[in-house]
């Protein structure tokens, strides 16, 4: 199956997998590294999309690890976004040549840093337990902690444990912190998309039409050829938010039907849809939340996907009206550009002094 | 210039100017009648559409109106929605008979019944003064009304006159009312457009974009002959929105760009295009409001135009939060299949009995 | 135990009781009459005020009851505020010169009015179920219900069953709506009280203080001896909406205590009393409340309890995000002023004409 | 005129004026020291309510400021609550060593930090204009920093200046950031006070109605010896937020009558009075408030003054809609005892970094 890299309208330049680079020199600093891992992923068994049960994954291990065997270490899980996976953090955002000068400036704690894939041929599965795309929850919170807290000298309580994730992976800390709770205790959301159903991500978008065309499995083969962006990350939220799997292709659960090329509600889909999305999850959720060491919320008002600035804000305040500690941090700026910085001059060391550090 | 009948879009067939059937028919009572009328449009002189500057409009004139030539009477407004013309009235929803019979029925008050027609090339004005469009709210508001005042026995004050209007025309309804204070005391909104910028009506609606692609005429053309409703729609409120005519082919001023594939909002333009909308303009308008006989909104939860119910929804909420007298009525049902019913049950008899009838 | 009038806070003389004044006298019209019921309560059984379990109710019987011995009529429940009894229905109001009025004019069906008292020391147990002050809703929807349906002649299913309530009754009338499905199918609400914790109902209100500092028998009933009707009020409100009884004299769970004359909220009591609520019921209840055949909120903008038009404001804002049908009537008056004319311009014939008549 | 403390209420222990304390000892450190001053105050001239025309501040001169005599210095204005002075920064919270720390550190740049007295009879002027409680916004943006300027080796531009204030002071920063554009650059308000006319600060408080039965000067001096918080604050506030002055002893504007006991609106006073609040001020200050190098909010959940944290949230959600970049923190703590932590550790490094340190 072709790859959708999407790089003209995410309007970055990739690079993936170049033959002959170890992973090693990814490395900017002697004495940190990063590794690349496998995680087998029971939780995606039985996923409808030909998900891998296997997934990659890249791992920071701080200055000391290898000098100082005894020491266990906090860690942060750093989640990407839609058709990305962990070649951004690497590559784009340089993410392991900022944690080397924010540890060496001890503007963080020395950590582990966790930089999982969670892509899938829609995009992604939103970090979700889905029968359609797959336990990505579950996957993170079970699989993925469970291997790295087997595999390497982490501190393993939800004490020091963070996540942190970017978009699709903002939106992916959240619903881990509201449906996987006592697995981080420091969250932090950067743009996430996919909060309240409103502008591109509501049903107003003219893009739901053409996903709600697709009949067969080439009109989907199509859609990705053309790189038809939204409608097939809206097949990916259908696929990563319906609570059954209906029938192929799509298997998705529409909240609405198409009569005369206009939008008909069906309702009881729409209210499990709507119930579906954090702003309508956090009163059930309110005590985990409340019990957190951090939960922090960022979004650029420029934002290109429309519906993450105000998504955002009425998290924030409907967080207030159910009384929940947070951190909102509304900057003038867009969906991309400023992730790279945002990370080591506000996010990390506000994540870092937050967590736990010693047993 | 072709014109654009969408027929399948509003699933309903539209039958214009039948050759041979005289209006007189159209009047299922003997003693009621409509006539129609050609009303010159100064207001809508040098509009950059090619409007014409004479325009049409049909009049009910009530049962007793040829028999008792010393009486005077209040008017009401009614006013159409995009891509319709008068002919939605008489033809569709059959108002005239409706008209008869609740009259017969002593359920309101003898009235003239105004029904203008207000098109252009985009579907139309929304009732707006631009100077791209034309003026229409000065249209309705001097030239119709002046018209109608010197032509037929009205009670030529704001306190017997009233405005209804469906979706544009419901838009239309609340512009006049709050931008021409004083015309009309009683207001009744159907399912009204354009209040807020959310859903299909906000920037998130992929539409957008094909509306922001234009360059050419031929361009505006091709969208026309291949009937892109949203595409189209969106050119018309640029036009209809826009303080100042900028460039053709479009003139209007888009609130943000278009950078490889994704919008990117431009900060003056956005807000000047928020600060036109009906929710950001009741404060300035609060006393005007506050003083009118009636006012009332109604949509349908199953509104196929998504923003339309949230839309009026926080309009009512933001009359509320201003202290302005007004009557919401949320229903089941859709953008159109009620709206003949209802304004013969609810929102005629509503509006007649806060009319007055006598000078 | 005295029974606290209010009068000079209610600004009404009401008359309760006057000796020699028959009940037939009532009835403005020799056909319709007004008979006063004695209905035992089981549901107030073990309440903790003292409240009897055998309370009264006054019943208008329409202008056919005698006459037509085999009709039967649908069911109008009409619900009193605090510190009033159904007095006020017939002698400050006139209802029933206003149902004949209605009917005679066919402006609404012939129905039953119910009006039952629901008064307890603290003026009332807010219609709703409490260990304290005993169980009030299930009183109007089993005991009275049962009561007026085997006395009576009535179409007794939801259907022909309709709620209006005023104030504590217009919350009553809700409160039944969502927790006693099934019962009614048309719901009107007057000026509401108690929707949403703010202004004079929110813990901002110094008379929480009063509340608070109670801590004997002798202080309650110095309160009432003061006619202190906030403090008194509130006490009410704890006693109805808490869903333990605590100890005495209070019983109820304040959310918060009084810490150097200070409000501190207790996080989790808080937590129940918010979501006691019915702006954070409608979600679990939205299945039952698009089922009704009518649900009406009126408010007036001067009302003397301040929170009364932001809450009924704020509930219909919540019943349109839960795509609830509802009409909101928001008009320039006070809290009791157009009353009585409001019964019979606007709700009476509203909610008689949904009313279904035939079996 | 006696002085209010109201220490209980405050439930702190404040020390003015001890004799025999020289200001040099107030500084923990030898090169840092902190002086105070006298500033004429001409724009409190005509205040009705006697406050003196000649000002007390408190001024933290840096480490470096005598040894290095050139240097100019970015400059942080720091605001009391209501019935404070400066004595909080000094004796309570302890400003000045932690100044010393936090410079120490380099967690921050050297900076004075001046802080302003601004009390009256009521507790305050609120730092806004006023023609009864006098100018106080004028004061601190014209004579006060004027005289700074003029006295201090200050770097006299805004991009060089902050405004840090708690409660009434946090009220202060955010007005004198809206209505006195141009003189700070980067605004912290900590649980701020005003900002939304609800709860405590609403007019359903009760107390409002004891203020509202002042009728002469022994009036209010009874309610000042009876320290009665609210009634008190309520005068400061009609004080200081009426346009106009008014007959005596109150000068102030009512947006309410009291009839029989109850609160009944005043259309138009209550407008002006809503319309005078931050929520309603920003869309006209937005490009002003846009152009900010950093606007900072704070609040604990559990603020004894109830309105402050939905009003902070709602302010930044309003903020939020008129796409204004700010951050939001909502933290777990009540109004005052984290005051002097949250500086150090949050407020003074986040206005540190965002303040220009050179010409």
């Amino acid at each position: 199956m072709p790859k959708l890299h999407l790089a003209l309208l995410l309007a970055t330049t990739l690079v993936f997998g170049v033959p002959g680079l170890s992973l090693a020199q990814l490395s900017p600093d002697a004495t940190s590294r990063v590794v690349e891992i496998e995680v087998p992923a029971p939780a995606l068994a039985g996923n409808l999309l030909g998900t891998s049960e296997m997934q990659d994954a890249a791992i920071y291990l701080p200055p000391s690890y290898d000098s100082d065997p005894d020491r266990r270490y906090p860690v942060i899980y750093l989640l990407h976004g839609i058709f990305d996976d962990y070649g951004i953090w690497l590559d784009i955002e340089e993410v392991p040549a900022r944690l080397n000068r924010l540890m060496a400036a001890k503007a963080m704690p020395e950590a582990l840093v966790v930089m999982p894939n969670a892509g899938n041929k829609y995009g992604g599965g939103y970090y979700r337990n889905s029968p359609i795309s797959g336990n990505w929850a579950d996957y993170i919170a079970d699989d993925l902690i469970g291997h790295v807290d087997a595999e390497f000298r982490t501190l393993a309580s939800a004490d020091s444990r963070a996540v942190v994730g970017h978009s699709m992976g903002g939106y992916g800390a959240i619903n881990l912190a509201i449906n996987r709770p006592g697995t981080f205790s420091v969250v932090w959301s950067m743009s996430p998309c996919c909060l309240a159903a409103t502008d591109d991500f509501g049903f107003g978008n003219d893009a739901w039409k053409r996903a709600a065309r697709v009949e067969t499995a080439e009109d989907i083969e199509k859609l990705l050829a053309d790189q038809d962006f939204y409608a097939i990350a809206l097949l990916g939220i259908l696929s990563a938010f319906s609570s059954e799997a209906g029938d192929p292709p799509v298997h998705g659960d529409f909240p609405f039907d198409i009569v005369r090329g206009e939008v008909v509600l069906d309702d009881a889909a729409y209210d499990r849809y709507l119930d579906s999305l954090p702003t309508r999850q956090l009163r059930a959720a309110r005590d985990d939340l409340r019990a957190l060491r951090g939960f922090g919320l960022d979004v650029g008002l420029g934002d290109q996907f429309l519906h993450i600035p105000p998504g955002t804000i009425e998290l924030s305040q409907r967080l207030g009206a159910e009384r929940i500690p947070h951190l909102l941090d509304v900057y003038d700026g867009d969906h991309r550009q400023k992730v790279g910085d945002r990370l080591e001059t506000v996010v990390l060391p506000w994540v870092g002094a937050r967590l736990m550090v010693a047993e």
